[in-house]
């Protein structure tokens, strides 16, 4: 795995043809239990690095379109799996939590709902007030620059837009982790700021 | 491959297991012959992509150490190679032009050279004034910030040390992409200015 920008945190990717862009997945090492984000399969190598880190613990997996290599990563670790509430009902695997808006997997990790995405109630999360993670509604095909889902993927793009807004207005972010494309790692909260004025 | 911070330019990666980071090449297309930076080698993915995009007329090479898949891509492709003139006598693959100091190689792509890094004469590229691009000396382990390499791979610590002071003293700069780990795609300047604060 790749060290982020900050010690705690690695990721790994997967280039997809489809979109010419990077999947990523991200790994928060932790003294009480380590947590993946939308997980991507792991290598060798990387499940081996993982395991020096301290195994699994949690699972987050921010919308149902991200579930990836999850089942198969919590069979073999033992890790819990978190989920949208708002995609309980129809959730496409088990899961062991489902989160709903302010709430908090862990103390410092919160779960912000977003609206008229593709799934409803897709999750954010915020990171010790610095770090954002995105699931698929913002994303970055173009490295450096932000963007959304193209209208034909939303399904509200009114709420999809508010709820980007309100991303935005979160003080302190420092860093914007998307789960598809470029993380933006210097100015994130700036990033999310120049993409509203485009929205 | 995947785009950059402009339209123009596009790179690819390979994960290396030896230092858990990405190397990275970069691809510039234009209109007069597109240009390979350190290529790695292409997927028949990524190959596709780049010949729809008009092939490669020129392949840059920072470094002996950044030879990688230049001279099959060479062989393939009719693409002529460039490399460091500090390196012309003892470089591992045969070249068609050797670039120093303040070298041209198309309108907008200029060569710095570096010195103290592992080899001599590394060169920096700098394109269109607002892109660094650099091979070895200046990349980057942690996400977001710059560093140099280690005491113990540099032939003269201090010639090194006055190298990035130069590179930090461009204006303009927005990216700094590197060769080795996590490329800088905003405020590229003034993590230059971060990196040669810590030296």
């Amino acid at each position: 795995m790749k060290s982020l920008h900050r010690y705690d945190l690695y990721g790994w990717s997967s280039f997809n043809k489809e979109r010419n862009i990077d999947f990523n997945s991200i790994a928060w090492i932790r003294p009480n239990g380590n947590i993946l984000i939308d997980p991507l399969s792991l290598s060798s190598h990387d499940y081996e690095h993982l395991n020096s880190l301290g195994g699994v613990r949690w699972i987050v997996i921010t919308n149902s379109d991200h579930v990836r290599a999850a089942k198969e990563i919590a069979h073999v670790t033992g890790a819990q799996i978190a989920a949208p509430a708002a995609e309980q009902s129809h959730f496409p695997i088990e899961c062991d939590r489902w989160l709903c808006d302010h709430e908090e997997l862990v103390p410092g990790l919160r779960a912000i709902e977003l609206h008229g995405s593709k799934t409803p109630g897709e999750l954010a999360l915020l990171l010790e007030q610095t770090t954002l993670i995105t699931g698929d509604l913002v994303r970055a095909h173009k490295a450096g620059s932000l963007m959304i889902l193209p209208n034909d993927k939303l399904s509200n793009r009114e709420q999809a837009v508010a709820s980007v807004q309100r991303l935005a207005q979160l003080s302190d972010i420092e860093a914007v982790l998307v789960g598809d494309g470029w993380s933006v790692f210097r100015d994130g909260g700036l990033a999310l700021k120049e993409l509203v004025a485009t929205l």
